[in-house]
């Protein structure tokens, strides 16, 4: 064995280097099976190293398989292992590719290897699916400029000062019962949501919560209502998982009830955003609530409601959700507190009927970890000692101040290319292109310039005519202060 | 409208207490579609309220539609409420129910309600499933007494000191790069993977990995080589998603590949616990490992290596991942933090081979938010500081200590009883019955003396036959002080 080559001067111990030497010599067959290792001293003799270095090699060697140590006669190389080995197979021995999937994969991947599901998630179109970043004009980014990090950071510091070994343990899928209260409370006061703490499930986020709602309850082939133009991501969990798609139209009362209805009357799900329409931005009036709630009892089809910025009203008070009207226990509804507290806790939570507590909580179970118990416990916090309801208050204002500061900086600018629909709530507007051009185009063009922007037909359903698209920008106005905005939007003003 | 009762000495605002009144008169049909409402003024009078409460209930209730007002000639009942609505609706509305699933619950649920997943979700025998609490002897439970809270509360402080409004923003789906590239190394130098940072996925826990790699990978009725018993949380998810479970044997060498491979050669995936199987706690040896990669390699199927607690080994270097014999790049390895650091941080990682890394950089993005940012800025530092290497040194110290008090009680006071297993790595391990009685009536009786420990049989696939079971105690050694140890043991000897 004096053909493998130790160095002292390597970062490497002595006794790792043997070990990997000899360990890839026997994989790689150059040392076969049965062959006897020569002794403890000579091996000593032939590297120039030390007793400990060679025992604890082989030891290592012998405990792992590699080799085996027979009493009296000496340590050879395991006469177990197979003759096939990742390391004597050639790199041919897969067999002939199949069909194989579209991905810009360094390798090769068929087909076959992945499920259905998998497959399908190489066609995402990423770009749609972007999450903000904190810069003037990604939609969906609060003003975190403003978020008082001294106050939460001081509720960390004292929740870690009194921290015992039960916290640090695994905790309950679903969320800690004082969170489960204290959201239960603000939705029942806040958003006329009809629910107790059991019905609340914390979660990873609004996509969780879909990716949840559409495990539970779709099958694939399901018919689902869905707005259109819509939210993306949500409709892109339900396509991978087999839903059919029944896109609804979406007027100035939000998503047109009674022709998505007549489309699919036997529809698993309709998924709505009736406070505030995303991306359009327009508020769905009593009438069409009632009428959706009145086919899904009937019919026994679900109402999701993902209520993501219904917070935020400006001029008027925040119109209650559609599930506090829902008699009949049919729908789930979903919020997060990424644009109320901050995005990089990841909290969110889904309301879900009495009936499907059971389930819920065993999904929860077997699909993840539950979420940060610590941020559960801050969370909890602050929204307890009245931090959460002040906050609100101040963002209410700074929003309604970027809002105006946007909206009239977009008249004064931009008012001959512009149209801005839908601002009266949450954290983005629309502005409808008045030329008939590519919003795509536009935006590629705004980026260069540092300027992000969404086109609205980008969350229209692919197959959708596209003469029935709006073109327009969907432009969130919360993240950056009114200087900002201005300056930014007389920037863009040169790019039309 | 007299007949409104508004109550002054109620915490509801009046105004509040006025628009809920009529809403609710609308809702019912009290108040039919078209009808005038009062003025102003003869509300006031009527109710003996001031015009502001009048003005600004009736304002919130043309907002939503409830009613509409006509210049100069009033306000009216909307009278585009549609006839059927949840409250005009009778109870029995709903369609005579199909066939029910069997839950729990207060209501019934129809089983077309629900999807196939959701369905099988009312099957879970829950109490398998129980996560870990910290007492003796629950399994998959550190030494949470000695974790180093001072330490990690200071890189806490710290980190919140420098938090900016970037911080606070969404974080990349699978993890913050500084984070990824900490996995990565770890991994190269104490686990032997091969990988870099672009393979590693951050996610929430094992069971998120778990799922993930079961949709990515399996559709229904695959075949899937699963060790027999093994670990209840992964096969379930696995069965729930409708992969046909293969059992594997399991002795004194881990599963039993070549069996495995027999029954199921054109198996979709083999799930394996090399390190220390759980629940048997035995180890694989280098001959099994490289035949499972040479089959993968061959046939095209995967390999899941879950790696649960595999740093902690005790009188022998813990053995390095079979990932990393792979040259063929067909494993996906899983790991935790939850055991080396704390359970409530709820931080795990996936590594998968190369040409899976767009799928499930995209599965991530579809079906959660992004673990907590605050949690991985802090885990990172404690890495980087090299708290990470210096707090799992004294773990596997402490551990070791606790494992060493376990076994020589149990050889002193339940010898007669119990015959441990598999006690040279992990945080548990399992004492087999020496009288053939029934494991699930003896846990039962610990549990009412406060002991917590988990049957062997309830880890065996339900098909499995009877007789092949084993039958005894699956025990966590890591939570409890010696003394606590050594107590809760005599306790428990009472109980035989």
């Amino acid at each position: 064995m004096s053909f493998f080559r130790l160095d002292g001067r390597k970062r490497t111990p002595l006794f790792v280097q043997l070990y990997e030497a000899v360990r890839e010599a026997i994989l790689k067959g150059e040392l076969k099976p049965s062959t006897r290792i020569p002794s403890s001293r000579d091996l000593m003799n032939q590297l120039g190293v030390s007793r400990t270095t060679v025992v604890t090699a082989m030891d290592r060697l012998v405990a792992e398989g590699y080799l085996q140590s027979v009493r009296g006669s000496g340590t050879f190389v395991s006469c177990e292992l197979p003759n096939e080995s990742p390391f004597t197979l050639p790199t041919s021995a897969r067999q002939a590719p199949a069909k194989q999937v579209n991905l810009d994969s360094p390798r090769n991947l068929e087909l076959s290897e992945v499920s259905e599901y998998g497959h399908g998630l190489s066609s995402i179109d990423l770009a749609t699916l972007a999450t903000g970043s904190p810069q003037p004009f990604c939609p969906g980014e609060p003003a975190l400029d403003s978020f008082p990090i001294e106050v939460w950071s001081k509720i960390v510091r004292s929740i870690w000062k009194k921290v015992n070994a039960f916290d640090l343990s695994y905790g309950e899928p679903g969320g800690q019962l004082l969170l489960k209260k204290s959201v239960a409370e603000y939705l029942q006061s806040q958003r006329g949501v009809r629910c107790d703490s059991s019905q609340v499930m914390i979660v990873n986020g609004t996509q969780q919560a879909v990716e949840l709602v559409s495990r539970i309850l779709i099958n694939p082939k399901d018919k689902l209502l869905f707005e259109n133009p819509g939210y993306v991501s949500a409709r892109e969990t339900f396509e991978k998982q087999g839903a059919d798609i029944v896109p609804m139209r979406v007027d100035e009362n939000g998503a047109v009830v009674d022709e998505g209805i007549q489309l699919a009357p036997k529809a698993k799900l309709a998924y709505v955003t009736p406070s505030h329409q995303y991306p359009l931005g327009v508020t769905m009036p009593i009438e069409r609530r009632l009428e959706l709630l009145a086919w899904a009892a009937k019919s026994g089809g679900w109402i999701l409601e993902d209520d993501y910025d219904s917070e935020y009203r400006y001029g008027q008070n925040p119109i209650p959700s559609l599930q506090g009207l829902d008699t009949f226990d049919r729908t789930l509804y979903v919020g997060s507190f990424s644009k109320v507290v901050f995005p990089a806790l990841g909290l969110g939570y889904i309301i879900v009927p009495r009936q499907l507590i059971p389930i819920f909580e065993n999904a929860l179970r077997l699909t993840s970890r539950p979420a940060s118990q610590m941020d559960q416990l801050v969370l909890t916090e602050f929204i307890r000692e009245g931090h959460f309801g002040r906050h609100l208050r101040r963002m209410r204002k700074i929003h309604s101040e970027r809002r105006k500061a946007f909206v009239e900086a977009v008249e004064s600018d931009l008012s001959e290319h512009l149209r801005i629909i839908g601002s009266m709530a949450g954290l983005h507007c629309t502005a409808l292109l008045r030329q008939r051009r590519s919003d795509k185009n536009l935006v590629k063009k705004l980026t260069e310039h540092g300027i992000i922007t969404r086109a609205l037909s980008t969350f229209y359903k692919r197959s959708t005519n596209k003469q029935d698209h709006l073109n327009g920008l969907v432009m969130g106005f919360a993240s950056a202060t009114p200087s900002k905005i201005r300056k930014s939007l007389q920037l863009a003003a040169k790019c039309f």
